[in-house]
């Protein structure tokens, strides 16, 4: 009697190759493979090609973390960008949304993660110490703390605040308040009560 | 002024290609590309791979339609199954399920697909007349079809059932019924109205 599945190698190795993904189950894994063996056959050499040249490519920019293409990103070279404020994020995605907000003209430094006792990721994985040489090139002036609002960002910033107030740089965070064209009835408390603490006269 | 997402040229690639993927999005895809080369490069070059290797190795089996490496695959050019019932089913992964009731030894064709006038799928694209050339090698008696019991899995079985039945060849699909281990209680009504038309004497 054979084994009740019988599939050739390469899909097998395929489908285990797509569960790696986040996110990702054995049921969509296997949709997936399907999908691009029988309907995107150019998009399955196409995904493969960009994975080869992403690993291959990228690395850290050694300024501010993030993947680049270039020992230092554009973003750190660009001279018109203000060396005096370092803004802290969890990650490349973080680091997008402020800047389209088209609010900030500083420079970054991306954690690419947070603090998370609970899986086992603590401050030298996070490589603490290489921000904090980077805050301390004697250019930046202030620190903004740009972690989610989450438990796990608010400790990471907290933890980071500490370390870099030693360091006698100036230390902020994002506000926290009621979000831009929201109606009050439809936010919830936590942030009404934030926004209360907050207040600021006009 | 600059673009406000700075993404270096591979990473945008990537995530690009990800987005080819069923059921992922731009967020879903940016996810994807940070968590591959942040945390799993080798999860990166494996799934790059796998892709290549697929790709290059995998083909549609001269005779059940499914994913092989061969020519024609293991369980077509198995001698102890039983050549004289052929079982239709929409996708490998539905093959797999049959396989592994055990209740089945007889072999099997897959269409790729099924009927689905509106998003343009007709019989043309399932390449029906491989079918029939398929059942009509003189060894096939019965051809059982196991597409879906969705509407556009029954209205595959409606047309193949007239075509098939056209050839002189014994027809039949799988039963519909309570599903084995349920409670009657939560079965829904539809199932349980089909139940009581195809009842049976015992």
């Amino acid at each position: 009697m054979e084994a009740p599945l019988p599939e050739p190698e390469p899909l097998k190795a395929l489908i285990e190759a797509l569960r790696r993904l986040p996110g990702v189950g054995v049921r969509s894994a296997r949709r997936m493979a399907y999908h691009l063996l029988q309907h995107d056959i150019s998009g399955a050499e196409q995904l493969g090609q960009a994975l080869a040249a992403a690993v291959r490519d990228l690395r850290h920019c050694a300024r501010c973390n993030g993947f680049s293409e270039a020992e230092v990103c554009p973003t750190c070279s660009n001279p018109k960008r203000d060396a005096s404020v370092l803004c802290v994020v969890e990650t490349p995605a973080d680091q997008n949304m402020i800047e389209s907000s088209h609010g900030y003209r500083g420079l970054y430094y991306v954690l690419m993660g947070r603090l998370a006792p609970l899986e086992g990721i603590g401050p030298q994985d996070l490589q603490f110490d290489r921000l904090l040489r980077r805050a301390g090139d004697g250019q930046v002036q202030e620190v903004i703390l740009a972690t989610n609002f989450t438990a796990e960002g608010e400790t990471t910033a907290h933890y980071l605040s500490e370390l870099l107030r030693a360091q006698g740089l100036s230390v902020s965070r994002l506000a926290r308040g009621v979000p831009a064209g929201s109606e009050l009835e439809y936010v919830d408390a936590g942030t009404i009560a934030w926004a209360l603490m907050e207040r600021r006269s006009t």
